[in-house]
Formats: C-alpha cells, sequence, structure tokens
C-alpha cells in the first residue's frame, strides 16, 4: 500500500548548478531551483563519492550482532556502531560488505540480504547508504586503514534493547539498521 | 549494563584544527590527530551550526502519526519523513519541535518527551539531533520559510509496517525515529 503525493508534485528543475568548494574528501555544489510554483531558490548540498556505502548487521553463532567501537572526529568521541564503510570502484554491494566486514571485525559471511537502501540527511547529502544482513559468518582478517585497532563488540541477541540505551549508540543509521534487521533476527534466535 | 570498552580508550588528542572551506550553509573543518598510540591522521569534518536541531514524531488523535512529504535536494527527489529543524538562537528543545511541527505540519503539542539525542554520521559531521515525542495536539499554523507547501501526511497507527517500505521513507533519522517511539507508541494505541 503504497499513499502517493495528494497531487503528484512536479519536482523542482534545476537549472543551474555550481561548484562552491572542494576540500580533501567534501564538495559542495550549489543549486538553483526553480518550483513548480515560479518560486525559485538557491539551495547547497554536500556531494558524495559516486560509488556508495554500505553497512553491515552481521549475526555470529545465532547469538550475537558484531558492533565497532570506534573514534569519530565529527563528535570527537567513541561511538558504538554496524560496520561501514565505502564502495570501491567496480565492487557489488556484496563485494564492499565482505571486504568491509573482513577490514572491521575480521568476519567474512556467506550469504548477504540487502534490506534497503538509505539516505542520511537527503535535504542537503547526496548520500546513500545500502544496508546488507550477514550471516552464515567465517574468521577472516584483513587490514584496513584504521589509524587504531578497531574494537569489535559481540552483542547477545537477547539483550538487543539495551543496546539501544547505550550512551555511545546514537548513530541514527545504526538504530535504524537495528531496527530493520529485526523481523530476521527474530526468526534466527533458537 | 552499559558495556563499556575493554580498555578505556584515551581519546586521540586534537593538535591542530583549521577552517579549509566555508559556504553559505556549510563550513569544513580540517582536524590533525595525535592517536594513544603514537598514528598521526589529518581527518575533515563538517560542523553544523551552534544550536542544535530537533526531530519530532507527533501522534492525532490516538490513530495518526504526522510526516511530512518534502523535496530534498540532496537526493533530488521528494522524500517522506518526519517534521524537523534546526533549533534557533535561545530556544529550548521543546520550543523548538513546538514551532516546526506548527510551521510543518499546522500542529502544536500540549506534551514533549525527549527520547534520544541521535548523530547523523558521527564520522564526519558533528550534528546532533533531539528527537521528541509529541502529544496532545492542538491546530495551530505558523508559516515557515519553505518554497512550496508541505504536504502533509497522516499515517495510520495500525499501518506502520508499511511505512517503512514506503520507496520515499528511506532516511536513517526517520526510521530510527520511529523505531524510538514504538514502545510510546503502542501504548498510546486504542
Amino acid at each position: 500500500m503504497f499513499i502517493p503525493p495528494k497531487q503528484a508534485k512536479q519536482k523542482p528543475i534545476i537549472t543551474h548548478t555550481k561548484q562552491v568548494a572542494k576540500t580533501r574528501i567534501f564538495e559542495v555544489e550549489e543549486l538553483d531551483l526553480e518550483f513548480s510554483n515560479g518560486e525559485k531558490r538557491t539551495f547547497e548540498r554536500l556531494v558524495a563519492g559516486a560509488n556508495g556505502a554500505v553497512m553491515i548487521v552481521a549475526i555470529l553463532d545465532n547469538e550475537f550482532l558484531l558492533l565497532i567501537r570506534e573514534y569519530s572526529a565529527g563528535t570527537h568521541d567513541y561511538q558504538l556502531a554496524f560496520p561501514k564503510g565505502l564502495m570501491e570502484s567496480g565492487e557489488t554491494v556484496e563485494q564492499a560488505a565482505n571486504r568491509e566486514l573482513m577490514e572491521e571485525v575480521g568476519f567474512g559471511a556467506n550469504k548477504f540480504t540487502v534490506m534497503k537502501q538509505m539516505t542520511l540527511a537527503p535535504g542537503y547529502l547526496t548520500h546513500r547508504m545500502n544496508l546488507l544482513f550477514a550471516e552464515s559468518l567465517y574468521e577472516e582478517k584483513r587490514q584496513g586503514d584504521e589509524p587504531e585497532e578497531l574494537e569489535v563488540v559481540k552483542w547477545r541477541l537477547d539483550e538487543l534493547d539495551k543496546l539501544i540505551e547505550q550512551p555511545d549508540f546514537t548513530e541514527a543509521r545504526s538504530v535504524a539498521a537495528l531496527f530493520l534487521a529485526q523481523k530476521i533476527i527474530q526468526s534466527k534466535i533458537k
């Protein structure tokens, strides 16, 4: 049951775009927009890399979810979150997810299920992230490019309510991922 | 039950910061970091405005959640999401939430409950968002600064499963908000 817009709205027309800033990792684009009602506005958005990103909810032994605790420069603290990362050129979603799992938590997975493609803040970020569920894990560690070893946290499936209450589990993407994985997780609990 | 880090990690030291870009709405900061193991890295992060932000899950007549469908420049499409916005200088979290509700969906609320402070992408954004639950609504419309009228969508509480499946309900913050509000919502359903 898709509830469509009351009146199918015409998207605004992008009449002009201009790069207004570029740093080592960020690119800001300015958009001149003309809305269907004639209103004109200039918006800015942050442009993500071309390859997209993945986040992985991985289940180990039908007993644990695998998380990492990592330094986050934006908030200057350590945050608990699901493994994630940017896709590399030429990788499929599953290949990127498997590589990130190996680099960040030291496991590969024989089975991936794509759960949803999420956006982050679609008003001003072009970023999209593929959310995957990973199961049938095997140990395999690959070297990532982290400045210090990531702490891998095994979280018991029967204590997921507690996970949401953790003061360092604040990332909207990870909270959303946990929500979207719940049905699959429930079906796995012995 | 807070599961603390295995070894309490020393946060990296920020040895130097520098503004590397500033546009009309974005500011990018470069951080020189020294990790506790001696590794040195230079990171960039996007700096949010000083006042923070709010997102509101509002329940109407114990029967509907109030959402908006709005043009999102980042993804250049219309997205379905909970009302939200930046706090203004001097506002409390509840005042900002009430103003945004009035501007975006045409209701005020007599009761707000702060559910969680979420981050968006703490690795490279300083942004934090206060998530509130709003109830005991009354009609009051205030003029916002939107380029076109927002479409208000009333979503039935007994069809929340369907909401997650909507192709235009992709925003991680909104998915997380729905998850975090579930317990309160369940207690309200007649």
